[in-house]
């Protein structure tokens, strides 16, 4: 039934593309977040795909980690100055707000300036702050079960979080393995090639 | 009865037009995108049509994946930086939006960037993604209606949309030809004379 | 009792003027669109008298047209880059929107970057595409009236709003003389001395 | 108890001031239009005063003229590329709007420009086109009446407003001396010492 | 019982800072308006502290009056261009507009350019004009009586609002001295140290 | 019960980092502030954290007072020149506005700066102005009662908000340590470490 199947997940197999969980309303859901940079630009940051001003603020601040750690993660600091960079999140349709694609945003940003893949199956949902912490996020009972449903097999999110899916009955997601971390160091270091 | 005869087609073969189908509050109907590249610009964007944000947001992802896959399409890069580009939509007293657009928006700004004209007869509906697949939309009933009804041959939407054609009684569509895609280039593939 | 008299009409003509033919909340009316190029400019154009986004877009789709086909209209392409455009539509304290005035602007602007003047007694409505063509408009009963009503004697439209003044009473406009047209060059051919 | 006196008008009495006829919702007022140009400047316009976009669009529209015919009217053309102008209406706590503001901007703007002054006791109403025509404007029997009021002696208006004038009472505006005009430069050539 | 006593006026006796009266929703108040000049700047004018249009008009007038008249009152013309003005308004949670700051604008702006200081224990409240005349205001009531309860003895306000101060009970504003202007050069006269 | 617990205020224990006080509609709250500046920017300030505009205009105040007393707090002028400053406040899902982060903005930027740590277990609130001072905020009893359930040892505010700690039963904030304050300078002698 999902419309995310084996074979697109190869499509998305490709720097730059990160899954994210995101709570609209019509539920849990999954959320391709996707990055392109492109030469002779000015650093230029353009978001599209319908989304709301605080998951823009998201994009932003990701930016912002990801160059003052550029020399951390190997990542070309021409990329801030001398590219522009275009996040698109499909599916138009629907309106995308809220903290909690942070980490994917900046799973996806750090994907597409490495040129490293993003592991396969695995999605993610998590806020960020500027110093590189990993903040809890609300929907987590129906962001997991979406995950499950879309045949996704990891998950990452905050240890703050925890809590939240100890209270879902543990046969509805078996087989989904779920990282908890504090850091946006440690999302890519599960999250990257 | 339709306003887009033969005559019109014929008016409408010249590289940068492509004709989608669109669904407005008056039922479904056909949508002419038209583009123009203007020397001496500064890559800028410029759209017009009384079109809504996430239509407008589906020319910037076109673009941006146009111009990444340039080399790929036989594009000269000068049009992203040097040329101003226009895509006007006409019938401006209809508000237009929706993500819908964006592979009928992609074929005419590849069209007018490769100077290839649009195969006529050919209509097309289904959003764009930055990886460059072709996402399923809505309303398909009403558009391949309208298609039909407008005297046009042949209709290309995602492989996700073939459900929504299966349930229209085949009678209403007849000598009608649909295509199933997956990706941007099949669309190209199709649609570029 | 109409306010737009000969007098009025030879002070319209002068390049740079053209008449339009409009539909606002008191019925049909006649609307002056006039131009005006300045040099040392940077090829901007500004819209006045109270105009519409869809207006405005319309004035911008008529450049983008002349630009496209200077060399076809014998203009001077420094104008786009160069001059800066004025285009002013009178009666301030009338809001007026919608893409009908789309060939008078187009006219308007061809008249003021060729230098040659507008057929005096001439009125027209219709929309424009990029590729050059005129769509047909609303309110053509009222606005042909209107024409008649101002004293002018010889309007151009779509062949596609021929129809629309068939229905009208032929003794109400008897001396009007209504040329139908499929392009943007048969306008210009009937409306530039 | 007009709050415009004899010694106001000893003020106002500089170039670059020019005296309106409004209608705001007290009924008719009169308004000070000012305007100063500054050096170093990049032909930026300024406009304050509590300004609704209509009356912007009446100074915009001035300026235009004004520099379309700079030669005609004796201004020096580096006014428009290489000052800066700020046109300011006081009264602040007044929001003010509409086109009949358009002549007296245009006088404020014309003798800014030439270092002449406009004549003393004289206010005006007015719309403006760019072809340099004055058009009728509303509520002439309470403008006329505030002009009165204020101690004015002398006010410029559309011949197109004869008619609202012969409506008011004589014996109200006994002594007021009132133009009728057609063009602009007759507006300049009365206001202009 | 006022939160500005002596030790406050101190700290605000330092150049680039002058006391208005305002009229908010609890009634009269007094309002530091604050200003700094930074070197490296483009001659742009930063406005902080909850301010609506109207105010933020007046410190756009203030400038182009000091700007015009920068010779006469000895500024370097420099701040124009090559500084940053910004101009702040403290109690952030209080939204102020309104033209009647207009003359404590200049006045803060005066004395940060020339480096006067504001006499002390004074405040003021009048709308400038381009012309540099000061005019009347509203809620002069409220104004004068929040100046006594805070501690000052001195306000500055026009000569048409002195019937107002009239009718105000003499005892409840003993010891205060209200001076009447007509200009803005007697204002920065009195205000100026 | 705090999500910010030692381990967080490790994390937090860099360089532009501070503590302030929050008054959100559920209650009382801490707010951390983050801030990142960037090599090869303009001077550009961005905020991020779904912020409000008088907290917008909290961080710009605090940078205009930083910049006139750089030389004072040894900060290198061309921060605010040639990098970009990025402000972030988390947890994006809580709108946030008002004037009483002033203090906490401006201790983090200083923090940033100057490289030097803020104190640990420190929270503040207050209002800032461009004279330095530090304006007292409502909500305190809420702010220092979730300042005692987070963990916190120490609070800077204003001395005019020292009457509303008065009013706190002892017992409930025993322990915490409330520095009063008049001057930025003083917030920054106690802050930075
Ligand atoms: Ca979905
Ligand atoms: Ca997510
Ligand atoms: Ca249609
Ligand atoms: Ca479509
Ligand atoms: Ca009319
Ligand atoms: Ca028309
Ligand atoms: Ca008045
Ligand atoms: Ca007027
Ligand atoms: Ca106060
Ligand atoms: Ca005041
Ligand atoms: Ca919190
Ligand atoms: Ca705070």
């Amino acid at each position: 039934k999902s419309r995310y199947n084996n074979e697109m997940y190869k499509t998305a197999n490709m720097p730059g593309v990160a899954v994210g969980l995101a709570w609209t309303y019509v539920g849990g859901d999954i959320l391709f977040i996707e990055t392109t940079t492109s030469d002779n630009g000015k650093g230029e940051l353009k978001l599209t795909g319908n989304l709301g001003n605080v998951m823009k603020e998201s994009a932003s601040t990701a930016m912002t980690y990801l160059q003052a750690n550029a020399k951390k993660y190997g990542i070309n600091p021409d990329v801030f100055n001398k590219k522009n960079v275009h996040v698109h999140v499909p599916e138009g349709a629907v309106p995308k707000d809220g903290p909690s694609a942070g980490i994917t945003m900046m799973t996806a940003l750090a994907s597409s300036f490495t040129g490293r893949k993003v592991k396969p199956y695995l999605a993610m949902t998590g806020e960020i702050t500027l110093r590189g912490q990993v903040l809890p996020v609300g929907g987590i009972k129906e962001k997991v079960l979406a995950a499950k449903r879309a045949g996704l097999k990891e998950i990452i999110m905050s240890v703050q979080n925890e809590k939240d899916v100890e209270e879902i009955n543990p046969n509805f997601i078996k087989g989904l393995k779920v990282n908890y971390v504090k850091t946006m160091q440690q999302v890519l270091d599960l999250a990257l090639l």
